[in-house]
C-alpha cells in the first residue's frame, strides 16, 4: 500500500481527553477517530489490526468446533421481556422504536436471540452439544465511556453460546472455550490470566474473566509470581497459614483512647503493631446483625462475608444500629462482652492473635491483652479478608502481586436461566423434554486491540507484535526525489508484494525525520529503509522493537526478511 | 464439518409469508431465520455464503486500490443535520436516543461520517485521490420489508466513498468502481447489467444501478439481447427510427365516437390500428399546461417530459383544467385547433403518422385523416415515450427485452453535495481551499446472496455456483450404521479436510431419502456418496447441477474432485 494516498493521519501531539497510552497511540498513529463519546471509526490501519485479532479469534473458535453465524443487532423487545432483561438491563440497553412503534433493543449481547433460534430449531439430544458464535457489533450505553475503545458504546465482540444436554456437557463445552481463549490470548502474546470471577446474581459456580495484566484497567488482579493463580481481589481466596506468637496471655484491661478510632490511631497511641489489633465491623446481613473481625493490618471482605452467610445483601451497620446493638459507636466496638445472640465471624488470622487490642464497646475505651476464646467467642473462623500483596499464593506456589486488569474475555456457565425463561427444550433419549443447558463466552475484539498496545509500546510509539501488525514490513524511500532511491524502493515494493508480504510503502515527498517519526509511531516490526546506499544496492533493515539496524544487500533482502518473520 | 451437530434446520414445507423462491429456499435450506420483519440471522450455512460473497467484494475493492476501514452504526444527529438529511431522510432513518438524551441515527449509509473524517484528516491535494470502503451492517426502517433479505431493515452492505480534487478525478474513480463492480458480479456468475439510472434530485449525470436480471424484483429493466445496453424502463432512451407509410393524405373529417375514449375503444370502433392513433395527454408542468402526443401503441413517459422541460414537477391536468384549456375532456382531446400559446410536445413516432386519428377537442367526437404539420403544429418532436419490448436497442445492436431487476449495486457521482455541506476542503497546489469532489458506491451484500439463489435453483433446492457454495463437497455416508460405509466416509472426510477442501459430512443416523433431500435442498455442487460399494472402495460422485453420477474409486477421488473444481 502506498502511504502517499493511504489514510494514516498521524498526530504529533497527545490529543486532549486521551488519558491512557493505548488511547493516545491509537489516535496518534491514525488507527481510530471518535464520532461520539465511546463511538469510534477504525481507519484503514486500525481496521487491519482489528481484522487480524478477529482472525485469530475465529481460527481458535473454529478449531474448538464452534460454528460461526451472524445475528442481528435489532432485537425484538418481546424476547428481552421473556428473559426479564428488558427491565433488568437498565440504562445500558439502547432501545429503538420503529415506524410502527414497535420496540427493539440494540443488542449488547445475544443470549435471547440465540436461545430463541435454538428453541425453534433444535429438537433432539442427537443435535447436541452445539456451540454457536459470531463476531459482531455490540451496543452498550455505558454511563462513562472512556479509555478509547477499552470502554466504548459500540464495539466489536466475539460472543459464543454453548448448548448441552446436561451440566456435565456444559463442563466440557466450557473447558473447550477456556482452552480456546488461552490459545487466543497466548497467540496474541498477551500477559494474561484466567481470573476466577464473582458469578454474582447469576449463581453459576464457574466463571472466569480473562484479564490482561496491565498498568491500566478497571479491576485489580491478585496473581502469583510463580504459578498461574489469579483472581479478582474482590474474591481471591487467602491461604490461611499463620503462626501463633510464643507469648503468655496477659491480663485483660481497659485503657482510655479518647480520640483514637482507627487501627492506625490506636496502634500508634498504644504502641502496638497493627497485626495485634482486632478490627471489628458490624454488618447487617439481610437485616440481621453480624460482627466481623479481621486483623488490624488486613481488609475485611464483604463479598466473602456475603457468600459465607449466603445473604442477599450485606451492608455496614449505621451508627444508630451499632449503638442499639453494642451500646457503643464504630471505632470503639469489639467482640468482648457482646450479646450472646450476636453472630461473630472472624477471619482465620484473628485466631492466631495473642494479647490483642480491640474496642471495649464503650466510647473512648479499648481493651488490651484480648485473647480469642478466653475473652470472646466466635461463631466461626473463616476466610473473610481480602488478599494482600506479599501474601503467599493460595495454591501454595509463589507470592501474590497486584496488577490492574483489562478484561478481554469472559466465560460463563449460564445453566438453564435463559432456556427456562424462553422455553428452549430438547427431547432426551427417552423422549422427555428437558431444558437445554447453556454457557456464554465473550471476547472484546476491539478492546483487545487496545490491550495489545498497552503491552507493546515505547516512548516513540506502538511496537506491534508481528501477528497483529497492520503490515509485515514498512518500506521507506528516504528521499523519493532521488531517482536511485525511488526506483530501488519501487522495485523492492514490487518484489515483496509478489511474495505475499504485506508492505506499507512510504513514497511520500516528506523529510526523512517526518518519515521516521511516523514509522516509529505506527510501529510495524520490520522497516526497510532505502537511502544513500541505494546506488550500491544496499538498504537498511531496522527492527522496531530493538532499534537494531543491519545493512542488507537488496538481493538478500527476501531471505533476511523471511528469517526475521519466522 | 459434521452435519449431526451442525445447525442446518432444513424445512420440507414452504414457509408461509415467503413469496419468492430465494426467500423460501433460504428458510428451507436453513440459511436464515427471521427475528422480526426484515431482520434476519444468518445461520452457519448462510453465514458461510455471506462471507464468500463478502470476500469476493473485498478482493475486487482492494484490487481497485480502495482502502478498507470500519465506521460505526451510531452516528451523531448533528452530522445529519449538517447535511440536511436528518429531516430529509424521513421515516426510513432509525433514530436512537442515549441516556443523556442525545440523538443519533443508526446509519443507513455513511456519507456524513466519512465526509467528517476526511474533512478533519485530509488537507492536501497530495493525499488525493482516495477511495475508502467498509463492509458493515446498515439499518433502514423500510415501510414494507419483504422478500427475505432482498429488502430487509438490517443488512450487510459494502459502501465506498471516493474523494477527488476535481470532476475529472471523480470520473476516473467512478470508472474504477464501475470496473470493480463488473468484476464482482461477473465472478458471482450473475446475469447482470449496469443500468443507466435516474439521478433524480441529486443532479449528477452519471449513475448506474447494477441490476441482476431476474423473475422478481422491484424495477423493470429494458435490455438488449445483443449488446450490454440496459436501462431502467423509466428512463431508457428510445431509438427513433420510424418509416413513413407510403400513403396519400386524406381529407380531415370529424366522426362521432359517443362512448369511445381510450385508444383501444377508438381503434376498434373506427377500425384503425392503434399505431394510427395519436394519444394526447394534457400535463401541468410547473403549473404551465403542455400537451403531450405519443403514438397510440406507445406509452407516454412523464420522466422524459420532465427532463425535456427541465421542470420540477409534471402532473396530469385535472378534468377541470383540461376543459378550461382545450374546451373538452380527456378521451376527446387532440392537437388540432388548440390555442396558439399552448406548447405541444410530440414523441418522434408521431411525426411519421399519416392519416391519423385524434380527439376533436369536442366531447364525443374524434378526427380522421389527421396529419402532422398540415392539421396541427408541434413545438418539438422529442424522445418522450417509454421503451417497449421488441423495440430496437438504442445502441443499434439487438432488440429490447424486459426483465425484472434486483438492484445489487449502485455507483453514483455525488460531486460536492456533502463536502460543501460539511465543509470538507483540500488545499490545491496553489494553496487554495477547494471542496473535495465525491462519489458514493454501494453493494448490498446480503441481498446479493438472495440474487445468486434467484439465478441458481431447481425444483429440489439451491444449486450453488462453486465460488459461493457454503462447502466445496457434501460427503454423505448413506448408512452410518453400516461399519464399512461409516469408516470409509470418515477416512474420506479426513483426507479431504487435510487437502484443504471444505467438506460438510453428513454423519447423521437418518434414512438415505432424508439425506438426499437435504443435500439437494442445500445445493453443494459436488456430492460424494458412500454406499453399498464402500467395501470395494467405490463411491458415487454426484453433480448437483446436472444430476450426473459417476462411480469413482476412493484412491482416485482427490484427483477427480480437483478436476471438477477447476
Amino acid at each position: 500500500m502506498k502511504q502517499s494516498t493511504y489514510l494514516i493521519p498521524t498526530l504529533r501531539d497527545i490529543p486532549s481527553g486521551a488519558d491512557i497510552v493505548s488511547h493516545q497511540l491509537m489516535l496518534r498513529a491514525g488507527l481510530i477517530r471518535q464520532s461520539a463519546a465511546g463511538v469510534y471509526s477504525f481507519l484503514p490501519l486500525g481496521w487491519r489490526v482489528l481484522r487480524k485479532v478477529e482472525q485469530i479469534v475465529r481460527e481458535e473458535m473454529d478449531r474448538s468446533g464452534a460454528q460461526e453465524m451472524l445475528m442481528p443487532s435489532i432485537q425484538p423487545a418481546e424476547l428481552w421481556k421473556e428473559s426479564g432483561r428488558w427491565e433488568a438491563y437498565g440504562e445500558e440497553l439502547m432501545r429503538v422504536t420503529d415506524r410502527h412503534n414497535r420496540e427493539f433493543a440494540l443488542g449488547p449481547t445475544h443470549e435471547e436471540v440465540i436461545t430463541s433460534i435454538v428453541r425453534d430449531d433444535v429438537r433432539s439430544y442427537k443435535e447436541l452439544p452445539m456451540t454457536l458464535y459470531q463476531i459482531q457489533t455490540k451496543f452498550r450505553d455505558e454511563r462513562r465511556p472512556r479509555f478509547g475503545v477499552l470502554r466504548g458504546r459500540e464495539f466489536l465482540m466475539k460472543d459464543a453460546y454453548s448448548f448441552d444436554k446436561d451440566f456435565e456437557g456444559l463442563d466440557e463445552s466450557y473447558e473447550k472455550m477456556y482452552t480456546a481463549y488461552n490459545s487466543i490470548f497466548s497467540r496474541l502474546g498477551l500477559n494474561f490470566r484466567a481470573v476466577i470471577a464473582d458469578s454474582g446474581a447469576m449463581g453459576g459456580k464457574d466463571t472466569h474473566e480473562f484479564m490482561v495484566l496491565s498498568n491500566v484497567g478497571e479491576d485489580t488482579i491478585a496473581y502469583s509470581d510463580a504459578s498461574d493463580f489469579a483472581a479478582n481481589i474482590e474474591i481471591a481466596p487467602v491461604n490461611a497459614s499463620y503462626d501463633k506468637p510464643d507469648e503468655a496471655a496477659g491480663e485483660l484491661r481497659e485503657v482510655e483512647t479518647p480520640e483514637q478510632r482507627t487501627i492506625e490511631e490506636v496502634s500508634r497511641f498504644l504502641d502496638v503493631k497493627p497485626e495485634k489489633c482486632i478490627k471489628s465491623i458490624l454488618f447487617m446481613a439481610d437485616n440481621e446483625p453480624v460482627l466481623l473481625l479481621v486483623r488490624g493490618d488486613h481488609e475485611a471482605n464483604e463479598i466473602k462475608l456475603k457468600h459465607e452467610l449466603n445473604a442477599e445483601t450485606v451492608e455496614m451497620a449505621t451508627e444508630q444500629q451499632t449503638k442499639e446493638i453494642l451500646g457503643s459507636v464504630p471505632g470503639f466496638i469489639g467482640p468482648a462482652g457482646v450479646p450472646a445472640e450476636l453472630n461473630v465471624y472472624a477471619d482465620h488470622a484473628v485466631e492466631y492473635i495473642v494479647n490483642g487490642v480491640c474496642g471495649a464497646n464503650k466510647e473512648k475505651f479499648h481493651l488490651l491483652n484480648v485473647n480469642p476464646e478466653r475473652d470472646f467467642s466466635v461463631t466461626a473462623f473463616k476466610d473473610l479478608r481480602s488478599i494482600q500483596e506479599g501474601d503467599p499464593s493460595p495454591d501454595g506456589r509463589g507470592v501474590i502481586h497486584f496488577k490492574e486488569g483489562i478484561e478481554v474475555g469472559h466465560v460463563f456457565k449460564l445453566g438453564t436461566k435463559y432456556s427456562e425463561a424462553l422455553g428452549a427444550e430438547y427431547l432426551n433419549d427417552q423422549g422427555k423434554a428437558k431444558p437445554i443447558v447453556m454457557g456464554s463466552y465473550g471476547i472484546g475484539v476491539s478492546r483487545t486491540v487496545a490491550a495489545v498496545i498497552e503491552e507493546n509500546y515505547d516512548e516513540n510509539g506502538i511496537v506491534w507484535p508481528a501477528c497483529v501488525s497492520p503490515f509485515d514490513v514498512h518500506l521507506i524511500a528516504i528521499n523519493v526525489k532521488q531517482e536511485e532511491q525511488r526506483s530501488l524502493a519501487e522495485k523492492i515494493y514490487g518484489t515483496l508484494q509478489a511474495r505475499g508480504t504485506e508492505v506499507l510503502y512510504d513514497d511520500r515527498p516528506e523529510r526523512a525525520g517526518v518519515k521516521f517519526k511516523d514509522a516509529d509511531l505506527i510501529g510495524i516490526p520490520l522497516r526497510v529503509q532505502v537511502g544513500k546506499k541505494a546506488s550500491e544496492g544496499f538498504v537498511e533493515l531496522k527492527h522496531r522493537k530493538t532499534g537494531e539496524v543491519e545493512e542488507v544487500h537488496v538481493d538478500e533482502l527476501s531471505d533476511v526478511l523471511e528469517k526475521c518473520q519466522q
